[in-house]
Formats: C-alpha cells, sequence, structure tokens
C-alpha cells in the first residue's frame, strides 16, 4: 500500500443562500480544490450528498468538463464527505485510481424548512426523537455526571462563533457571548438555538493522490472508518461517543501518534455537548474535562489544543453532504499556514472526525477520522 | 490482487407490493444471501438505493443483527445495486475487508406514481426528454439504419415475459405476443408500454469474500466501472453505448475471456432497444443483428446465446436500487444450475451488465460489467 496526499481544496462560501443552485456552489468549490491541487485530470470521482437527486453530481462533473470517468455517490448522513474522502483516499493507498476528486454538495435552505423531519417510519421518529432530542438528553446526563454548567455548554458555541467571524465562508460570522447563546429559543433543554448547528448550502472539494515531489502536498497519515452506535443505551454512560473512540484510536494507531502530537483538530459539533464529548472521546482531554477545556479558553485558536478553528459546524454551518470535506479543507489550509486570521501557530498535525447517523433516531453511526501533516511549507 | 467470490445470494420477490415495507423486502434478501452464503459475521457493508432516505440501509442492517460494522451507501441510478457489488469486490480484491455484504434496496410504488418524472432543474428534463424518449430516439435511428422492424424490437419484450413466466420473483410472469407488445399504449414511439421496464419494489443482496475450499461459491472472474456517455450525439452513431462496450472489453480481459465463452448473459434491458444495442456492444452479435438474435430465439433461454433468462428488467420489474444485485443472483443461480425452468442448460460462465444514467436527461452514465464463474458444482 501506497502513500497519498491531498493536493488541493476547495470550498464554496457556506450559508443560507437560497439564490445558488447546486450547481453553482459545487463549481466553486472543484474548480477551487482542482485549481489548487495543480492536476489536468481525475481518474475518478467519489461525490457525497444526503439530499440532492440522482444525477445531481454528474450533471455537475459534465459542467465542469470532467467526463469519461467512474463517479461513485455515497451518502452517509452527516459523514457523508468525509466517507467521500475515505474512499477515495483508499482508493488511491490500494493502487486503484491515481489522482481522485472527492466533492461534498448540499443545496438546503431551497428544499428543507425548519428542522429535518424525522421519518414516520421510524419508531423513533414518531416519538419525535430527532437529533436535537438525543443530544439533548446526552448533554443533560452529562451536566449531572460530570457537574457542568449551562454556561461551560454554552462556551464552545462562543468560541465555535468567535472562529467563525474570522472565516469570511462561514454561514455565522458574529461572535457571540454566553448571554445571547443561553438566550437564544430553547430547542431541546439545555441545547438552545444557538447551540444547534444551522441548516446550510455548501459544496466542498479535495483532490488526492499519491505523494509528488516538492509539492505543497498535505500527507494523509492515516484514516479511519468504523460504523456502531454513537449513544450507548446500555449503560450509565450516556454519552457514549464509543464509535468516536474507536475510529480516533485506528486513525491514531495508523498515523503512529498520540492525541498530544496532533495540533489542531476539526470535530463534529453538530451540537455543543457533541464538541465536548468528541474531544473526550478523541483523547484531547480526559472524561470529564471536555466543558473546562472549552470555558478556560483551552481549544481556543491560541489555545493548547485548538478545536474547529473553522467555527465548526456550528458557526460554518452544516449542509450535510458537504460538511466532511469542509473540514479536511480547513485542517489543509492551517497545516499550509494559510488560515489567515485564525491560523494556529505552527500546526503540523491535524485531525479531522466527523460522525453521520441519519436524520432520525439511530442506534447506528459512521464515523470517519483522519490525520493529516503538512510538508511545513 | 486476490480473487473474490460470491459466497450467496438472495432476492424478494420483485412486483408492486405497496403494502411491503422496504425492511421487508430486505430483510428476506439479505437473510437469504446471508444464509446461502454460511457466514455467521461480514465485515463491511455496501448498500445501493437511488429513493430510500437516510439510514434506511442502517435500520435494516440493525434489524438483521449486523451491528458495529462500516456502511457505505451508494447510488448510482439504474446501475446503484452493480456499484456497490463493484466497490465490494474491490474491497476484498485488495485487501480492505473479508467478508462484505452488498445490498440493494428500492421500495418505489409505496413513492412513485406514473412515471419517474424529469428533474426540472434540468435542461433536457425540461422538455420532457425523459429516459423513454430517449431510447425511442435510438431505437428509431436503429430501426431506419439496419432495416429492423417494429415485431422484432417487440421480440425483446416477447422473450422476456416468456422468461419472466418462469420466474416467480418476478413483476411480470406472463407470456406476452408480439401482437399484445406492439398493442400495448405507445410510451415514446417505437416503445410501447410493455417495452418498457416496470417501477417495481424489491431488494436484492449477495455476500462476497476471498475463496473458500470447496465451496459452492462463484468465482468472480472481473469487474469493470466505467463513466461516460451512454449515447453518442456527436455521430451518426445514435445508439452509441460506448460505455457498455468499454467496460465489456475491460471486464473480458480481466477475464481472459472471449464473448463467445460466456453462456448466459443479463444485461439491462430497461427498454426493448437497450437489450439489442447493449447485446451488441458486449460483442454477443455484430452490430446490426441484435434484432435479428432476439427474433430468431437465439437468446433465448434455449438458444446459443441466452440473454436475461431472469426476464431481466423488462419481466422482473426495475426497483432502481436492487437490480444489479438481482441480476448477479440470477446469474449465481444458473451458473450453480439452480435456475429451475429457466435454467441455461450447462452453463458455466455468465456475465451481468447494467448501466445507470440518472432519471431525467443525462450525457453521463456509468457502466458496470462483472463475469461469474461457477465451480462445476
Amino acid at each position: 500500500m501506497r502513500d497519498v496526499a491531498v493536493y488541493g481544496v476547495g470550498t464554496s462560501v457556506f450559508g443560507k443562500q437560497p439564490e445558488a443552485t447546486v450547481f453553482d456552489l459545487a463549481w466553486q468549490a472543484c474548480a477551487e480544490a482542482l485549481d489548487d491541487a495543480r492536476v489536468d485530470r481525475v481518474d475518478a470521482v467519489f461525490a457525497a450528498t444526503v439530499f440532492e437527486p440522482t444525477g445531481t453530481a454528474q450533471r455537475i462533473l459534465h459542467g465542469l468538463g470532467i467526463a469519461g470517468v467512474p463517479v461513485v455517490v455515497v451518502e452517509n448522513a452527516c459523514a457523508s464527505a468525509t466517507i467521500a474522502y475515505h474512499e477515495a483516499y483508499e482508493s488511491i493507498r490500494r493502487g486503484r485510481y491515481e489522482v481522485v476528486l472527492a466533492m461534498g454538495i448540499e443545496q438546503m435552505s431551497s428544499r428543507i424548512t425548519g428542522a429535518i423531519q424525522p421519518q414516520l417510519s421510524d419508531p423513533e421518529g414518531q416519538m419525535g426523537f430527532a437529533q436535537p432530542a438525543r443530544y439533548a438528553m446526552a448533554a443533560q446526563r452529562y451536566m449531572y455526571r460530570y457537574g457542568v454548567t449551562p454556561e461551560q455548554l454554552a462556551a464552545v458555541a462562543v468560541k465555535n462563533s468567535e472562529n467563525g467571524a474570522a472565516n469570511d465562508r462561514a454561514r455565522h460570522q458574529h461572535a457571540l457571548t454566553v448571554d445571547q447563546v443561553l438566550g437564544s429559543r430553547m430547542i431541546a433543554d439545555p441545547l438552545t438555538l444557538y447551540q444547534c448547528c444551522s441548516i446550510s448550502d455548501g459544496a466542498a472539494a479535495a483532490v488526492l493522490g499519491p505523494p509528488r515531489q516538492g509539492a505543497a502536498d498535505v500527507s494523509i497519515r492515516s484514516s479511519e472508518l468504523v460504523g456502531g452506535a454513537l449513544w450507548d443505551y446500555t449503560t450509565d454512560d450516556v454519552p457514549g461517543f464509543d464509535i468516536v473512540r474507536r475510529a480516533g484510536r485506528g486513525a491514531y494507531q495508523m498515523a503512529d501518534a498520540v492525541p498530544d502530537d496532533v495540533d489542531v483538530f476539526e470535530v463534529h459539533d453538530a451540537f455543543t455537548i457533541g464538541e465536548i464529548v468528541s474531544s473526550e472521546a478523541l483523547g484531547i482531554v480526559d472524561p470529564g474535562l471536555g466543558a473546562e477545556l472549552v470555558a478556560s479558553g483551552g481549544s481556543a485558536v491560541s489555545g493548547t489544543r485548538p478545536i474547529n478553528p473553522s467555527g465548526g459546524l456550528l458557526a460554518r454551518g452544516h449542509p450535510l453532504g458537504a460538511t466532511g470535506l469542509a473540514q479536511v479543507a480547513e485542517i489543509v489550509w492551517q497545516l499550509r499556514g494559510r488560515a489567515g486570521a485564525r491560523q494556529v501557530a505552527g500546526a503540523k498535525l491535524g485531525l479531522v472526525e466527523t460522525a453521520g447517523g441519519g436524520a432520525a433516531g439511530l442506534d447506528w453511526t459512521a464515523c470517519a477520522v483522519s490525520i493529516l501533516e503538512g510538508n511545513g511549507e
């Protein structure tokens, strides 16, 4: 098996932009990624979307002048784009293709009004047990167990809003205060509106291939995909996140790294509690200390363990099929030292983590974790 | 790279069965495939669907007691299931996973009324240029060029209806006459209703893994996935089907076989003209002789070049995300000598071909071709 690198990345602006078609968004992201990668062809495409109809990815590629190569469209809820990236990685690593485009696309605001509704065929969905309710239950239990306060929980949204304010492609670019976060409308106690990621429109892309001589490419040290239950209903360990732990363990092992080696993280903060529990599952902090890490500024861009410098799902927005590759793009920019006002100083090793479990109550979730390394350029 | 075998296959009944949920259909297909394969675990799942909402495959697996393994959902229009099969094949061949479940699912009749509508965002869709119109144009040109008659075209539907009458899992199990086919409602001249495949509900599955000692497994001699234009608008060669030719060429080469070596074919007969042109693109007959082959009985189960013994998409029905794996199941049954009244005598080598190009006018299509070999058991 051979090494794999990211040659280039690109994203559209993320936001509520119903006037932009999915083609507008995708062409922007893919053109930037292909230009950044300095390649004149790709051998295959792995595309990700949750809601776009069949043929959308192919029509995007047609418009880009990419023709005559295999295209595989993948869907795994919120982790769709990270899985497109993972499949691209595996296809190169194992010698199936040379240069591969991974792209994630989603135009949600013209299609979905309000929140994503649970499916009525789903027993948990019938009970109204959508994602906010699920995360809220975990948050309640977590707060009870570790004595965490609503203010500490809100600190995640505050930090990510500050990071988003330095990201001109983020959906939300206004720094929030703890009072603003806690004062926003209650969605599922204790999660207020500003503690939930927003439906968004966006696209992101990456071009992957075997390492090149002297290029500004970023090495993929590891990529791990696992499936299982995100939430553990069988023990008192309600936050669960065992699959994040497993995917992280696999990715660290393959990269021959430990959590302390990693300089910057993009993790799946669909809700504030998600970032806290993920940071523990990924070994960034010990269990129970995730809230303290963020409240103390430790996970700020200037902190010792920077998490979600892009603003994360909370501030960048969460167009389901695009998010994972936007996380990859942020880490690539960070490792190249080109993240502008939100640059983590001297970042050499970065980690992407995305969990995807469907819109309605699923005990079945995918988690993908990848560790990337800059070449010091 | 190592060899890959099909351990077991299964399908639901295919038909218009709005009372059956996608879970009923999928559980039936997967349980049969897992039982047939005699395995007690799988390491990963590649699932295919075009219309089912996010999370459906995972909930099906949850119900089957399959948990804790990676699941990748793929979508490539009519070729979705063949691509799930191809991704499973590649993942084993290249040492990524050991035993993999590929499954295809689609519950259409409870969701789609009438024909699949073109997308209004698609310029060709706006013109009403849906699949029947496209195939009809190719049929007109083909008939003009080769002097083929409507009766010869209808012979495909007649043959496949006869095969479907011997397949108790087919949607249509009544042998049709040429008069019945030509007398059915005109959809897109010259294609009458009975020359178009039907929206259906169904599921199909296969379990793949490395070859086992002394098992009734079927070897995968090759599997090829290509992308490109199905129709050639740039020359007089309107039927085009260049991607079928390319995928076939790749599959024959990898299998070290020529078309004459293959004893039984399952090809993508979404419309009667599709089977004719595919049979030429796959080298089963010379260009221009596809209609004569079927009209003369050469592609009947008892003929020298049996095509679509299952009844094909025309008689078995076409639940988009399930079809490719139903084709694989038919070939596996044929190569094991267990196809009952529609058994092709002494079949040793079989070929599956599926093309998938979206519901609306796309110049971009996927084509997957696989050649399988029985072990003489």
